[in-house]
């Protein structure tokens, strides 16, 4: 040993490695959740004595709090499973049957036609649903069509494959619906698909049968695939119940993606899937289907006994665990819309209706309520941006510089963890999560507002 | 509904997609493991009546079998993760911080130094880590170097993102060693690393101190760092002792794969990871850790409650548990060997030290022991290989074509399955799995045996 390795040391230090760092990889992660979050945080130094926890409505995980712990029929399912020692073995490379099958099931009720287990692709969470589709769709010099504010998670896995990103707009004066003359002005010949996420993450918005109806028919009308991220699926609590894309699967082939991460608020467990809404079998003629399995051939599975339970975790979940997770996030969302409209400097152009989060804006609080009344306001997001781009100088808050620096020295000041828009390519908005438990979200908000007041300008 | 749904059958079935797909993933696929084993199975009807149970000697993945089922300890620890209800977020992209403090120990026993939490990174099982490696290594016109026979799967995941893979060979006369001359041959400005396998699969050798130590100091003259898949570290049971490539960590940086898979037969667990063995910093000042960073950001996870079972599961498992394993597997490679000597039409070039695997070929029988006492063979495997080729046309079983053909009848007829080499990047030869039960392992060598006899060519 000594030999080498002490030989070794001197040598290997001064050898010239033949690697490059890949710059794009390392651009993509600053702008990744997991990345902005990370620089939030790190100027946070936590409360010695513990009198002021940190509140972290920057992530949309509330499953650390006890009144969002999980099914008991769900840890039990999982736990049989495991203790069975039938699921210690390789999955295949699609998912076990049984689960695809009970899957299938499931989604079925809420369609006009039957799933079969062949349309169900499991998946390690909703994380590798994005990226199997993403890289199975990519190919040089085509392109896929983006919301924003959205996820750039989506932009680094077709980059990884070399296909281009291109941003429609979401339009906040008209809850966050698709801006479809936008998507129509985007596509072209090589444009492969589009994506929505609904309920909507970052916005909290919940979309109508009309609005789906009406991007189906856009895609017909321009030959694309629809990608409809339904993680937040059946986490709806306003008026607006929640509509499967895959409704409109004859009209457009249609990509489900779900998982038990944020029904069950289990997003540890990583069990997601893939689903293929496409009566007319669009995708098998396509062979989209082979992709995605020659895909999965060489791709890591949600583990075995995960998928060993799902036949059970579906049928076992009481009704009432789904009604009580819902009616925490109903009072969450109306705590923070209602603590909210009491911070001057923060707008939120409308009350969530889904999903764990709303995104507002700094500073345009006067600005955006006139401009909702302003005839030329109905040309889009595009001219509303432009007059926030405007309104940043006279922003409200003082020596604060953009969401980012918003975001650090809340976390800094107030140990309250937001997320600044820039993660969801939105900058200058804010993300809130308010999936947490209620009284936390008070203080937390609370503690938003004094920092706001503590760096609003002097009223002139 | 009626209305959209309605009119949309007609026309999403007329409407031209954009959709092309892609020729090279598919191509992939067909010579990937759970590809090949597919087609491999395709044709095998089971016994109705179920007296003759199918003989899985395809997959290293014992775990079905009683004899190999996992530790309690192991399933314990999982289980009391679960339940605790701790475990059920996100986890952080690197994994979670007493997960990898708990492997970083575990690893460090055999290694000159210690190993700190910050080299570790979890993986979902190690398909998912060499997936990582290859993204974050790869750039356009960049290279690496593979060991042949070996997978396509480093090939297929290095493809995706632009970069080539080179073979180099195994010299199935030195107990499948690298060919260290074959792999500064093909090194150039553009070769970022090298793979090796230890203890091999598919070849069931391990590597000597004194060979593993020539790999790196090769590595270390060609600037490549050297990415070493050690899933079956420990599982060896012939004379020599596994060795990781981590003590030549400052002769050359390493990348360790790794996972609870074999060594605790949980393959459907999916808890891998990826180490830097990197003594001397070369990783960090390269920027090789940012990028992996980066791309765990972008990555799914193991789950969270899998990750927080590590520490008990590494500190509980008695080794008791290990060595039964090694017994079974030692006492299932006799059998393998024995068993296969009496087969004429097929060649076992050596017993089989470690791993769950052996490579053989067929109908070489007498020609393979003539060359071992030949001069000229000493030359390589190259020169080993053209005389396979030649001898195909002599084989000593008639009918049938190649591997991929063997394979499909033996499984057809007999109901074993084995991988045909062509799997392995490694035509005309076979992988024989003897990790399952003793019994079912001699029936299933029988079985071979009774095929072979069948399928020989009368004596001339």
């Amino acid at each position: 040993m000594e030999n080498g390795a002490g030989n070794g040391v001197a040598v290997a230090a001064a050898a010239a490695w033949n690697f490059a760092p890949n710059e794009a990889l390392l651009g993509l992660t600053a702008l990744s959740v997991r990345g902005v979050l990370g620089r939030v945080k790190a100027g946070m130094v936590a409360d010695g004595g513990g009198a002021r926890p940190v509140v972290p409505m920057g992530h949309g995980d509330p499953s650390a709090f006890p009144c969002f712990r999980t099914a008991q029929e769900a840890v039990d399912a999982v736990a049989g499973a495991l203790r069975s020692g039938e699921h210690n073995s390789y999955p295949t490379s699609v998912g076990l049957e049984p689960a695809r099958r009970s899957i299938a099931k499931y989604l079925s009720r809420d369609l006009p036609y039957e799933l079969s287990p062949d349309d169900i692709y499991l998946t390690s969470g909703c994380t590798q649903a994005i990226e199997i589709i993403c890289s199975v769709l990519a190919r040089p010099g085509a392109n896929i069509l983006l919301p924003r504010p959205g996820y750039l998670f989506y932009e680094a896995r077709a980059a990884f494959n070399g296909m281009e990103a291109r941003y429609f707009d979401l339009l906040p004066q008209k809850d966050w619906e698709v801006d479809i003359d936008c998507v129509q002005a985007l596509a072209d010949k090589n444009t492969i698909a589009m994506v929505i996420v609904n309920p909507g993450n970052p916005c909290g918005n919940v979309y109508s049968y009309e609005h789906l109806a009406e991007v189906a028919e856009t895609a017909q009308k321009l030959g694309i695939f629809v990608i409809t991220d339904e993680v937040y699926a059946h986490l709806t609590f306003g008026e607006r119940k929640f509509v499967p894309m895959g409704v409109f699967g004859t009209v457009v082939p249609v990509f489900t993606l779900g998982s038990i991460s944020k029904r069950w608020v289990v997003p540890g467990w990583r069990l997601g899937w893939i689903v293929t809404n496409d009566p007319n079998g669009v995708f098998q003629r396509t062979k989209v289907v082979d992709c995605i399995k020659s895909y999965l051939d060489i791709s890591s599975d949600p583990p075995t006994f995960v998928q060993g339970a799902i036949p059970k975790l579906l049928e076992n979940t009481k009704d009432e665990f789904f009604s009580k997770t819902v009616e925490i996030l109903r009072e969450t969302a109306d705590i923070c819309w209602e603590k909210l409209k009491d911070i001057n400097s923060i707008t939120c152009p409308s009350k969530p209706e889904g999903s764990m989060f709303v995104m507002v804006c700094e500073s345009l609080h006067i600005l955006f309520h006139d401009a909702r009344h302003h005839e030329g306001f109905a040309n889009g997001v595009r001219n509303f941006r432009d007059l926030l781009q405007v309104k940043l100088d006279l922003s409200c808050l003082q020596d604060i510089k953009d969401d980012m620096d918003f975001c650090c020295r809340l976390a800094k000041e107030e140990l309250v963890v937001l997320l600044p828009g820039c993660a969801v390519g939105y900058k200058n908005w804010l993300r809130i999560t308010f999936a947490i438990d209620p009284s936390s979200l008070e203080d937390g908000l609370d503690r938003l507002k004094s920092f706001c007041l503590r760096h609003s300008k002097p009223a002139i």
